[in-house]
């Protein structure tokens, strides 16, 4: 059943990996946002800082808010994509119905995606707790699903 | 041999979907807490706040034990229960003995069931110690099984 | 094609099944750094301190560098260990060239262990920045090739 023949299958593997690519990025703009501002969590990593300016060690270990946002929208994804992509596997497994399944994944897709943006623009909430909650909803369903077809 | 005929990677489903439940479910109680206690994240997340409190951003950004700590248990599942299925999926294809596998698989559930139960309570050590170790050490016997079978 | 008679996936698992017993490691050595420092993130966790010294509860939950040290090296595991673990299984199925896969799993494997050894030793930039940049552009390879066959 995991096959690429699969058209459900095939769904699932391109909205996982749109969604990893997605997280691979965010680590990328975490290092950009550190360089950036030269707020580092480590000692050594002040290399990377502005050489002109003068070194000041404990100031460049100091927490910076527009670092700590990027971290905290991508320690989310790790709390949802992940999990996501384990339930899938399971799911495509239960043989479910093509439209039903595709419908799952695409939504989940829509919903982090949106999440992101708005997480990483500060945007007003609700607006990132109803996508927050529109993917935990996609997982709960899918793990309903898989548990009830399972036993 | 992932299928769900194979009765072990049966009960591994249903065992690693249940923890995934459990960890969705972690998600929400840290929002009830955060929301509770009127502790965020985000400057923007004081929406959900009570409003008839009078507004003080930064005594509701601060860190409070309770938010905390869930976090914490939340955060010691991701090291150890998505390692558990990823490992598993590697563990079932070497074909393992049936009674010995959901040996396995139970004994990592009910252990990090009860691990959580344990941390948010704040029940006195080693409560929690032995709850970890045992899920640690289900963990190590199924890579060592799978390395061997694997070279 | 998750066979272990199909060589590639063969080397694949190895490869995860090691960078995961890693992590293990990694956990045990947060416990024996915290218990070594006296440091600990929970109030009943002082129960594995030294008991001879004075009870300093305070203290004891401040964050500790040696021990963060191991934490951040751990958390960028997570982010880049688990990714590559589950894109993998994508990329095993689109059927690869056998020796490109194992070029990518093998040197992802090699720059992570090193990676975690440049980290704990706090060895200078860019050391860490060159292997994190490796495994990254592992990861990011794997993905690409495995959507344009989704596709």
């Amino acid at each position: 059943m995991f096959s690429l023949e699969d058209e459900t299958f095939q769904v699932f593997g391109i909205c996982s990996l749109l969604l990893l690519a997605k997280m691979t990025f965010m680590s990328l703009l975490t290092s950009r946002q550190r360089i950036k501002t030269g707020k580092f969590a480590n000692k050594e990593d002040s290399y990377f800082g502005d050489k002109s300016a003068p070194a000041n060690l404990k100031e460049s270990l100091k927490a910076n808010d527009e670092v700590e946002r990027v971290r905290r929208a991508h320690m989310n994804d790790m709390e949802n994509i992940y999990p996501f992509i384990l339930i899938g596997f399971f799911y495509c497994l239960t043989g479910p119905n093509s439209n039903t399944a595709k419908f799952h994944f695409i939504t989940f897709l829509m919903a982090r995606v949106l999440h992101t943006i708005v997480y990483i623009l500060a945007v007003k909430q609700p607006a990132r707790g109803i996508c927050y909650f529109v993917g935990m909803l996609v997982n709960a369903s899918m793990i309903l699903q898989s548990i009830a077809h399972y036993m």
